[in-house]
């Protein structure tokens, strides 16, 4: 009996005195999703995964992985699941469905999802879990999907001090950014807030040197002021969407790679339906949002979003 | 008449082989002119001033300058003739005035116009100029009262490079970082983008942390990690629109002192105009301005333009 | 048994051969739900009522409607279900609720629900409500409390032909227009599409007029030019957002009465709810709401949405 | 002497007492102008045309009219001017240019300008008519080259009683309304007025009709609510944007004929200017700008403005 005590201690501590964190339930291997499970698999995590595709999970077992059914069996003997999901409905689908998350997790699991949601839904899930005694953190990340190859993401986390650096053990195998945003939900709302004000930034960076070339400026002398005055921001300075002005950037590159319009058009619907449910104006964001949905409308969902550049630009 | 030569050469050239630029006229001692004018006759500049303020010119001559009636006497013996007017109107008075610059400049004097307006009317200005032998730059200012007292000023000058070298020697005096930015006109291009460029990130900015906030967001926990993500810019580093993030930010002070909502609406007015001439679509820039020009009709001109913040956020 | 057959019978068909239609299950007694109730009664329906606020079912139960005490008592021995109620959420609890009235219906309801909310809720219940066996319409309204009063209300209605005809059967009992816009959530659908156009014009048209006046124009002069021309809109002909200009708006009267700006703002975030679930553009619908989310915040929740004219002239 | 005086007073007045307006100058031959000159001349008024294009001038003397070979020849003896000419530039050219009408005009002329400009040129020119004794009217109008071929223009007046009560005679010529707007620019005020609030209404028809058909509606079951409902504007009723609605609309016809984009645009930008100088609010007029802008940018120009539909649409 002592035996199976210190077993059962051992589940859920590791000789440290630290929690047991190393098996992982791994549900949504897409682009980043199968980036990220690889590199947990590296870090020695033992990892049990789940995908609709399945493709892409016998690609995880060949790494390494076990593969499973469902949500639930992925989850089953899990001390900790992540998830990365493309939608609301998803996720709320891995959770709560039939053969979902909640329906087989084990006491004290910490439930981890990267899908970038609305932060209601994250509160929604981690409501249930509540009920049945798993912890939860929302922890979407930023850094594409080269970041997710390279483990070098950022990871924006809502939760408890207690929950966030439980997951912040298991998150460092992923990205190389973990941090705390506030309660659950909070990783999402930080995330949205952040990408609202990129994707604004970059449609005003865009109609600055849209504005500048017709007055006659050399886009890189332009740059080279705005980014040490007071227009400076992120999508000037790093990824400028004037073609040739950085020979990094996405535009330089025919607009190749990157975060695609359609990617930015849904965090921005996110964004915008979170400023609707809080009564928040937003007019920009609004307006942003519309603009890349318009140019999704005119063939550039899959193009890098600084391609805006171009939509507004038109053909000449 | 050797000696006649002499004098003649040194009129124009100082003993190291420059030109002479050391009388300057200088038309308008506002906020922003009265300062510049100040720290010329510190650098030992000799300067004639005018203004249509009778009491600012005389508050110059008390610093050492001499005053003038009109534009045309404060230009009549100038190496170097600097003007800093309120709009477009001011600026074509001034030059094309009867009483006004061009009416009494000597042959290869330096023209310099600091005021923030549109391009066009710099080019306009320009081709005067040089059809009486004068030469031309534009040279419009950012950094505000403090900047133009402390002589800390960026300068956005367009013209040859011959007139912006000269331009320089004398600019250093009022400024900090003296840009080449192109042709003429070309300074105000750069200025109206930048500053478009800047209006739409605050608006941006402030929706972001609206947003962040009715989301359950702690906005200095918000800035630390959009300050160091893709949605980082110098209205959310620098100059946060949310009392408190920031010490010594406007929004801070009760939205005291910084740059001025009906500034940043004219400066709008001004970028929309030049997109609007040149068929360059701009839609946020365009949103922006009417976003400030609705916050002017609300009270809030004379207040820092991150008060949009406040707007925005409505009173609750 | 063949009384029993007969009985039966008559209980579905009234001696004309048409279905029984003449108890009503009504559910939301509010400004506009409480006006409709009374005219069904005055019309001879016999009605059973619920509403969560005791008070509003006592003014109908002495009006001679049967009181009930949930959703589910007022549905279950009604021929038709009535439902007016404020938000997604309240018909999503009035229906599929614990006490809802899915949970009681007998067999071949005609379910009914006016209230104003996104047409995928609508398609939501009625699937629901065809699993066991009751039909369903969408019906929203428009014309406000005064036409709620003077039964004179327009109803959108969404189901399928014959739906649609018992539904109107009972509804011009509550309105003077009853019309077929297509299948269920299609009533929902024009109402968001109507309304949608409507905010966008009553903003149209407060900005025409505010720059008519300050070009110098005589706004009736203005009216009745754009009323003859290819501006002509409802808000300019009938609903003028000027003072003065009709007698009977409500901009004439302090903005009082009328469609309120919450109101207003409500309909506009369910078009753009919709709008983005079906990835549809709506950059002017979008700008709109944020006006009127703007003007919110600034007071003008309560007054009637033509205050946008205001809101936006500002104070002076 | 007194038949110089019979001469004389018979120059200025017509048998009837009213003063003679036979002898026009007309200057400006294009799709529009030319048209109302070839109406003025059936009309049996006497003609002097100019226009900068010869084949122009060589059409109207095919049709009766004296060729002039500057604005100042064919104003010269003429008791009316009248103007049809594309841009603000070209009215300050015609009217103030070296061989320009203001150069050669008799005293008392009438000069009517029914170009669509800036009202702030219309008050600059009528100025310096005053100046020489001549008087002004703006007289822009709306109809398109069909009803220019017509004669069934609307024509929207600025100026004085008089003034006006002479125009109207002449115009009846040429359209089938002549509406006093009020002081000299009222014409113009109105007309930018008037378009901008059908610019906006077109973009919000369109934006209203694209919803729901993505909600499933039937446009023409859409449109029958929308007309008879508070979203009914002419866009909608009259010149409904999708394809099939109304058989004579632009839509139906591939967008062919009626007003093209590109002078929607222009339009717009106008109202924009007047907005800006007025420093007026107009976010919905501003963005309805852009957003026709940017639709010239992908190649809609020439075609009429309801193609935004399209534009917004996107290519599926």
């Amino acid at each position: 009996m002592s035996t199976l005590l210190l077993f059962s201690r051992s589940f859920f501590l590791a000789s440290n005195g630290r929690r047991q964190l190393s098996n992982v339930g791994f549900i949504g291997l897409g682009n980043m999703g199968g980036h990220m499970a690889k590199n947990l698999i590296k870090k020695g995590y033992k990892l049990t995964v789940f995908d609709v595709n399945g493709a892409a999970v016998s690609s995880l077992v060949e790494a390494g992985a076990n593969g499973a059914s469902s949500a639930a069996e992925a989850s089953k003997n899990a001390d900790v699941v992540i998830s990365m999901l493309p939608s609301n409905q998803h996720v709320l689908d891995c959770y709560f469905g039939e053969k979902g998350v909640l329906s087989s997790v084990k006491k004290d699991v910490l439930l981890v999802d990267s899908s970038t949601i609305d932060p209601s839904i994250s509160e929604q899930v981690s409501t249930a879990a509540k009920k049945i005694g798993a912890r939860f953190v929302d922890a979407p990340v930023s850094g594409g999907v080269n970041a997710a190859s390279a483990a070098t993401l950022t990871l924006m986390v809502g939760g408890s001090k207690t929950d966030f650096e439980d997951a912040e053990r298991v998150l460092v195998a992923v990205g190389s950014r973990v941090i705390h945003c506030g309660k659950v939900g909070a990783g999402q709302a930080t995330k949205l807030c952040n990408n609202m004000l990129l994707g604004i930034s970059m449609i005003g960076t865009a109609e600055a040197f849209i504005l500048g070339e017709r007055l006659g400026l050399d886009p890189k002398i332009l740059a080279s002021v705005i980014n040490t005055s007071s227009g400076r921001c992120w999508s000037s300075e790093l990824y400028n969407p004037v073609p040739g002005v950085l020979d990094n950037a996405p535009s330089t590159n025919g607009y190749q790679g990157g975060f695609g319009t359609a990617l930015m058009t849904k965090d921005l619907g996110l964004a915008q339906a979170a400023a609707s449910r809080t009564e928040t104006p937003s007019p920009l964001g609004s307006i942003a949002y519309q603009i890349y949905r318009t140019a999704m409308g005119h063939g550039h969902s899959k193009l890098d979003f600084s391609v805006v550049y171009q939509f507004l630009k038109g053909k000449q």
